[in-house]
């Protein structure tokens, strides 16, 4: 169902010929209204693309009425030239969407993304001309081709969608399978509603779901250059719902489309959910389960279903969180592996054939607590990251 | 010639039956003076395995008599029982030693270090009549077998030497292959010299040679528990050195060790020289070469010999330096493939086929600089780590 699930939206996937492959690489979502206040949340990494310094600026208006995505090319590191490559996009499909509904688009009102490799420049020549086939494919029916135009590594598309009961419906799309990290995975995602809501709560109901979904998935640890979550509202349902309930369906539909880029990150044998409990603050919690998420001897042990609560404590003794180290408890898959600091139940207790670890570890220093998601690493990751360019 | 070429040392390195391989794994060097001032630099983590918390306590005396290491087991996370053990250790080389050498040595002056898995108790009944069997053993030609001795998944042993022609050396042997990280690698590290040097000028040259040497060595960014870098200075050149000329010898031997460190780093295929040039200051230069040097991407595009500059950059844009990302200019072993941000030239020109490789970023910020060393990841690295507990 993905982006065109809730009524007041238009989606388009289809092959530009970006990718060398002839695999689609070319999306585009449109709001046919009667609403267009949307909300973004950008890579909080300094080194933008020139999509994100593109979209940054156009969501500061609240206001969007398509999004154009390309895979096959990050548009990142490109200069000036790049930015120029971004703008021609979104005034492509301004005009191109113009002629195709009759209905009026500016390019100041359309966000581009890109995902791919950095460095290089698009290939405008076919990105150009897609844009306009793209246009002409515009469907209500269109969700499961645009989820499928955004993939790059990805094993499969990723779609989700949430209807109240109310009749409002948040749906969208995702793509990621590598560079996943905090301040968003490397990922772009696209949620459309038809729900009527305005910019602003828009805005907070995002960056709240982002902070705790997307924001704790740490796969690999690298932070990407060309994140971008985009939520767009129709306001077709007419229907104007709950501040709560608004904020925890775009929540969930986050949290679904999260757990999807985990199961799929490159060459990862395992799910790992590291739970911080009795911390200080919940930004120390954070702070702890992200160093144990990036640690590799960590998670090269539990790739090997060793259940090395040793690689945990080191990892945690990297910290300034506030712990003493001889309170330390440790419990990996339900068995307390570590008391106290020292040695616990007996490790071979610890059943890791699964592909979801749990691994919690309880800092007796407060009460806060915080859930992070990362992979194990494996030797399929290496050579999915190092036999090719991405 | 590793701890036994400085005169007033003797070291011996036996097979105690702590591994149950059989190999050697119980390491003893000893001062036989006249002096016996001593410095040492101990890990950072905040988790600290017993025989660091014992021998920081013991270095603030500034003076050592002996070392006692062992390899195949860390007595990290071992608690109180695990402290005993330790103190148990430095109580039965004082006696043995005394026995041996006639000369009185107490367990005060005898620093202990231990490497291997952490959570696990040592095998007292082994290590203790271990103690004995190395103090018989002693000899001015001890200095290889006690390397040997130490190891754990190292390939090879390390030890350097640099002598003065004023007729003062410094020697010394160290073991570390993996955990390799900032507050030292993890590794075990025995420097001596005859030189007539007082215990806070031996502090002040370990303190600035560590800094420099050891700690810009980032292997795979896990900290270690138990990190160890002892200097024991036995005066027996009769030579006071000048201070600079001393320190100089200090950095070069721990620069030689940290170097066989990094070559044989597990499952490494490439050393990865990263130099940040022109940063504001030399902690931003630092960090920023850290965090290249623990992006897992980038260590995977250096595997594959892939000058994947954009991975640089995406890791350089997570720091909070000063730089201005359209100013970002990167070489990789000489060639300028990212230049003012944006495509420089063309990366088909860079050989990576060599197993150095030289990483440069130019920030534009300012003057000061940092050299950080890395390693490459690979499916070597997983397999080490991940098919055994360490």
């Amino acid at each position: 169902m993905s982006v065109t699930a809730a009524k007041g939206f238009t989606a388009a996937g289809i092959a530009a010929g970006i990718k060398e492959s002839g695999a689609p690489d070319l999306a585009l979502v449109v709001n046919t209204g009667p609403g267009r206040a949307a909300a973004g949340v950008f890579t909080a990494n300094r080194v933008k693309a020139a999509p994100v310094l593109w979209s940054e600026q156009v969501l500061k208006g609240g206001r969007l009425s398509a999004v154009v995505l390309n895979s096959g090319g990050a548009n990142a590191c490109t200069g000036a030239p790049g930015f120029q490559d971004t703008h021609a996009t979104a005034e492509k499909a301004a005009e191109a969407l113009s002629a195709a509904t009759g209905a009026e688009h500016g390019a100041a009102e359309i966000a581009v993304a890109s995902t791919g490799l950095i460095g290089l420049r698009l290939p405008m020549d076919k990105l150009l001309p897609g844009v306009e086939t793209a246009a002409a494919a515009l469907s209500e029916h269109g969700g499961e081709k645009a989820a499928l135009a955004i993939k790059t590594t990805d094993t499969v598309h990723k779609t989700a969608v949430v209807t109240s009961p109310a009749g409002w419906t948040v749906g969208g799309m995702a793509k990621g399978a590598g560079m996943l990290a905090p301040g968003l995975a490397t990922m772009l995602v696209v949620l459309t509603t038809d729900a009527d809501v305005p910019a602003e709560e828009l805005d907070a109901a995002l960056r709240a779901a982002t902070r705790t979904t997307f924001d704790r998935i740490d796969s690999d640890g690298a932070m990407s250059t060309n994140d971008t979550v985009l939520l767009m509202a129709s306001a077709a349902s007419g229907v104007r719902p709950g501040r709560a309930e608004f904020a925890e369906a775009v929540r969930a539909v986050c949290d679904d489309l999260g757990q999807q880029l985990l199961r799929d990150a490159e060459g990862a044998s395992k799910d790992i959910r590291i739970e911080i409990v009795n911390a200080a603050t919940e930004e120390e919690a954070v702070t702890v389960g992200r160093t144990i998420a990036r640690n590799n001897l960590f998670k090269c042990a539990v790739h090997g279903e060793d259940p090395n609560w040793g690689r945990v404590l080191a990892a945690i003794g990297t910290t300034d969180a506030a712990f003493d180290p001889d309170e330390l408890d440790v419990a990996i898959n339900g068995v307390q592996v570590c008391r106290g600091g020292s040695v616990g139940e007996d490790r071979d207790k610890v059943d890791m054939r699964f592909r979801e670890v749990r691994v919690t570890a309880d800092l007796h220093a407060g009460s806060a607590s915080a859930v992070i998601w990362t992979n194990d690493l494996t030797a399929d990751y290496v050579h999915e990251n190092s036999a090719y360019s991405s």
